[in-house]
């Protein structure tokens, strides 16, 4: 058991390494080679230029004006100070939303820790249970529930404070969603004209032997909104077109790099070989090679797009379908269209940089078989999910390697590498299942068939959150595998789980606290340092980056990462709901957690991420739900602690809690979840409609809409000139109307005259 | 143990007395002045008069046709013989659907039964486990799983048997489901105009000071749907009035029977008491007095009229929307009208008979609050109904009788007298109960909130369902009380549990087949009977009826009473679902009752049942559920059997099952449960519109539309001449629109102008 004293040194520890961490990106950042790691988000915006091409030579690559290294921390007060409002303009409503999420943290556990370290703690450590027992004890420990007698009348206090603290957080979270609620009607209403705010996703549209599905959707539209409707962009299967697309790409760099290089050094021609990688095969003109090859490609493309479009099997039975008014849109996309509630499924379209085009066509039957699939197979990931690590460990270690691999033998037996591999490999295999695990839950997500990138974050990150509970959370507190766990709870009765894992929770407070440290306070500060993203730019600097574009490209902004930082917070909060009564002493910790990683996040998104889409905050009712289920678990967990103890009177008094909390779920899920799923047709779409028709009445709707749904790599043809602000244009959504006006218009215009 | 025998001579003796209802019933039937107890349908369509007005004097009471008694049983085929789209169009969908349900049942059980017999059964019979035992048993034992010994290979029949009967029933229930769809959008789609096709109802008007509600939604609506609002109507509270409204018609049918009396015998002018029940204070005459009555009390409706309409608390924040057409109806209903999801909330009005006027106006907190009161409520009610019984029975004993009322002493020390009261007053509490149970659950159901009858008899019924499984179906297999069964089950692991029922269940056959003769068999015999309806029609008809309209009124046709009739048929689902596998005997049994309940409520809906409403079959989703519910219930059982009887190696097998079950209940809620909640626009809504533009380009709509949801005690008022073709009009619906159309017009026209 650790002491008071342990646990101030290592987290005096905790504190001095993200201290170093925090000062090195001090020094880091104001290197000027280091810009584009730092600054990445700015250079995107356009709002930024490389400081590397002014100043001296040493200027260009060291930051010597040493008033700048004084200052090492001035980035904080600087990320604190942009206003909410302008944060949302500068980086979206998702990412101003996201650092709410840590908000909420610091809103609930401020009052609840004050609360607590006033009342509970001087309760709790005014007892000597703890030491009449032969039991060894710390400090800790007498702060914690533990250090009531049984049966005490003291367990009245906690009680309370339970009520207490359940009241705050629903308090809180109340107040959260109505804010949260608010802000995302808001900015849809005062967004400025986007094309999915007039277009709906159709999907599932009924084959028809004689109607291409363009016909047939614009025939059906004609005829059920014929008020309505303006035009519709059927979709197509792209892939072996982008592909081609990607390969073009990749020529036109080299192209490009043998002409500058070239026109440095006119006096030699530059060479290269047509083999594998330019290291074999024979020896030709790099820029007429490259040139003849984008002649080449470019050709294949067009008869490729060509192909597409006029290949029925290339059409898929989907359609984004726009209306005249946002009015129309928002009644089409809440209604169902169809006698058969499996075809012509309307939805409203997502954003056109959030579409996930792969799964545009998945007919019903088959995404209610693959959800089956997914489900069993995601059971088994969560419980069964060390048996293929243990197989693998039971593999890798000496004995086997030496067996598979006679020869390394001598090398093995040697004692500095035989010991690296016994204490490594062993932990390899659990390690590199935990780095894929994100993965693995996105391409799950993926194979269920979602259509937008941001319900694919959201469905992996509850997946991730449902891991975690159960095998970080549960597993930590009762030790052993989930499915040791998952046999425990099927032969016990329902009033023993909660106390089998609330009895040990008090005694896990240490490790927990440990865990804050390191996974939390470290893992914040080192996301600030962005030491992958540093080293990968360099290393693409100095070997791959060729021309300006690619050094564009070398630039990884990243994004938040929803699918792995929301679970993470959550686990945060779970910790701090089911310790608040019975270890308080971890509050400070997760405190200090949220604090720091709203500070660091908060920087990050100003300063670096460029989020991939926009989806309007959609994903707060997850949040929300994943805070009142941490509630419920931390009341339940509290009984079957209460219980434990013989204060057995409690037990009423605390089955009313999770009763109230879960009701107080459902008011808030009927009272503000409609603002995330529907759309209003009040303010949202009518009001709008009103205004523009006023305000312009000349608009071509039409012509706005026209192009916005077409396949990507359809746009990236079309847009080639201007390739390199594409990535400026995805974030600054204003300007998508203006570079997608004329492109792509031959395909756009009347998909259907090249299929008759 | 009950053997083979003994259940053939209860199963006779059940069988003897069903035949005795039936020839009761048969002569009953054929006697004319039962006429309107056993066809009052006939007599509510308009298309039966009574037999009593023609014929010779005792003809009018007694058939002498004797040939009519030889063919007692000839309303079998008649009542078989009406084709479904027939029955449909005479009874409504409702009621045809409601039959389909007991077809289900046969559909199900027929084939499983089948299989069992022909597979289960001599699997079963060809051991001598139990003759090796010790213990007693019966050969009906012997034709149940207890006669498999431990371990036996032979499980894998039953293993095999439980997949072929879950897929069985799975695709019966897909089959069922499909056709009920269809049938409820046929009808939908080729019903006359009704005005709910036209009509939504507001919930939640948000107060506004300036404007009354009708100017509010007419505001509201005109801004938000601009093309395609048509009018509305606000909603009254109007409880006083409908009271005076009742009174007025109370005096009306006694000035009536007086005036019959006095022009039967003009000699004497009638008279009566002004007093209480007319048998004290002053004596008047009669006719004088009824007509100053009913003059007084038409002054007062129309005061209180105009207090209604002008008062504006009177006026509930909620009002019918009718719009110009099915789809811009249909549109609104699926959509949020407004930003703040609890306000503007738009649904289906129900068709104007189905509405429950009185909680139309419950704001959204308070619903709220309803169901989390109501849901405590049904849960105590639930597992505790069982201690104020005791309580009552504990009171009701000899001794507690003679120490409350001493001097009856000497007559309940009679023997007689005394055995009656120990037999009979324990159980007097808990029948007494029983029977006022649905009434409890309808109150619990009304207290909640729900709009219209029939959601408050879908809600009534899934609760009393889910009180039959609790109390009849797991009571009498653990004995026990629900809230010991609570108690154990809270104390037992999750594998436990269906061990512990598992176990049980093929013990309990024998009574289970006994409870499906006297509850199912007598039950439906004893229904088509009608001995309540037609005590209290002749009681009535002796004491009551002065006036032809009493006599019409006397005439109690009844309901189907889904909240009682599904719950119960329910249950015989799960029993034979249940035992399927583990005693098939039980299944002959089961089927028996289908197929007699199918007859007689077949003939029950033809020539009795009144339906007070239409809701297109909308119960089906439920009904679906609670039989796949069933299935899994089921399988969990056989499964707990299954691993005591040390098969273990078929739990995986078996557990497979539910997951299956699960998934294709979610499957068919997402393929056929839209057409039961929403309304789709093409065929439904668009269709209908343009046809009907087509057809009727002149159509005012305005007209037909405009007293629909107008409260029936303000209808009454203004169809006051003809209230004796009152029911005759609802049950009509083609001709209520002629019986409304110049009804009430001064109030419905403009309900804003009296208010300014």
């Amino acid at each position: 058991m650790a002491t008071i004293s342990d646990i101030g040194v290592s987290a005096g520890i905790n504190i001095l390494s993200a201290f170093v961490f925090l000062v090195v990106f001090a020094v880091l950042r104001v290197q000027p080679w280091n810009d584009r790691v730092y600054f990445p988000k700015w250079y995107l915006k356009g709002l930024r230029t490389s400081p590397i091409e002014s100043g001296t030579l040493v200027g260009k690559f060291v930051n010597l004006d040493f008033r700048s290294y004084l200052k090492f921390l001035n980035w904080m007060p600087e990320a604190l100070r942009m206003p909410e409002p302008e944060l949302i303009d500068h980086a979206g409503l998702d990412s101003a939303v996201y650092l709410r999420i840590y908000l909420l943290g610091l809103k609930i556990f401020v009052p609840i820790a004050v609360l607590a370290f006033s009342i509970l703690v001087p309760v709790n450590w005014t007892n000597n249970t703890l030491e009449k027992t032969d039991l060894t004890f710390s400090d800790l420990d007498k702060l914690s529930i533990s250090n009531i007698p049984l049966g005490s009348p003291r367990f009245w206090t906690h009680l309370v404070m339970a009520y207490a603290f359940t009241f705050w957080t629903c308090y809180v979270l109340k107040r959260e969603y109505a804010t949260v609620a608010s802000m995302r009607l808001h900015f849809l209403a005062s967004e400025h004209r986007r094309p999915d705010q007039f277009t709906v996703l159709v999907k599932n549209v009924p084959p028809d032997p004689d109607e291409s599905v363009g016909e047939l959707v614009e025939h059906f539209f004609l005829v059920n909104h014929p008020d309505h409707y303006l035009t519709q962009q059927v979709v197509y299967n792209a892939n072996k077109f982008s592909s081609l697309v990607a390969e073009k790409r990749k020529c036109q760099n080299w192209l490009d790099y043998y002409q500058i290089k070239f026109s440095r050094n006119p006096s030699t021609k530059p060479t290269t070989k047509t083999g594998f990688l330019g290291i074999c095969g024979a020896r030709v003109d790099a820029i007429d090679h490259y040139t003849s090859e984008i002649a080449r490609i470019s050709g294949e493309i067009s008869t490729e797009r060509e192909k597409v479009v006029s290949n029925r099997d290339a059409i898929m039975p989907a359609a984004f379908v726009s209306f005249k008014t946002r009015w129309a849109a928002a009644t089409c996309a809440q209604t169902q269209q169809s006698r058969n509630p499996t075809q012509w499924l309307t939805e409203w379209a997502p954003e056109p940089r959030d579409v996930y085009w792969d799964n545009l066509a998945i007919p019903y039957v088959s995404l209610a078989i693959r959800r089956l699939v997914i489900g069993v197979a995601f059971f088994f990931l969560t419980f069964f999910f060390m048996i293929p690590i243990l197989f693998v460990q039971s593999l890798a270690n000496i004995e086997g390697i030496e067996k598979a691999v006679p020869f390394l033998k001598p090398i093995i037996e040697m004692k500095v590498i035989k010991s690296v591999i016994q204490g490594f490999l062993p932990g390899l295999a659990l390690k590199l299942f935990l780095i894929f695990l994100p993965s693995i839950l996105m391409i799950m997500s993926k194979f269920e068939g979602f259509i937008s990138l941001s319900t694919l974050e959201r469905r992996s990150a509850t997946r991730y959150y449902i891991f975690q509970f159960i095998n970080v959370f549960l597993g930590s507190i009762i030790t052993g595998t989930a499915f040791q766990q998952l046999d425990n709870f099927i032969h016990q009765s329902a009033t023993e789980i909660p106390k089998t894992v609330g009895v040990s929770i008090p005694m896990k407070a240490t490790f927990f606290i440990t865990y804050i440290m390191v996974d939390g306070w470290a893992g914040v500060a080192g996301e600030i340092l962005r030491l992958k993203p540093l080293v990968i730019y360099h290393l693409k600097n100095w070997f791959l980056v060729k021309t300006e574009k690619d050094r564009e490209e070398a630039m990884d902004p990243g994004t938040i990462g929803f699918n792995t930082g929301e679970p993470q917070i959550q686990l945060y909060f779970l910790l701090g709901l089911v310790y608040a009564v019975v270890s308080p002493i971890l509050l400070p910790f997760i405190i200090l957690f949220f604090a720091l990683a709203f500070v660091v996040y908060r920087h990050q998104i100003i300063n670096v991420y460029n989020q991939e889409y926009e989806s309007g905050a959609a994903f707060w009712p997850d949040v929300h739900g994943r805070i009142v289920g941490a509630l419920v678990v931390s009341q339940l967990l509290l009984m079957g602690l209460m219980s434990t103890k013989e204060a057995a009177q409690s037990t009423p008094l605390l089955i009313t809690l999770p009763v109230l909390t879960l009701w107080f779920h459902r008011f808030c899920k009927g009272r503000y979840e409609p603002a995330f799923v529907k759309y209003p047709l009040q303010q949202e779409a009518m009001r709008k409609d009103t205004l523009e028709r006023a305000k312009e009445p000349n608009l071509n709707l039409k012509s706005f809409l026209h192009s916005a749904y077409v396949h990507p790599a359809f746009k990236e043809v079309d847009n080639e000139g201007d390739e390199s602000d594409e990535d400026l244009v995805s974030t600054k959504r204003h300007q998508s109307k203006h570079s997608s006006k004329h492109s792509f218009s031959s395909l756009a215009e009347d998909p259907e005259r090249s299929l008759l």
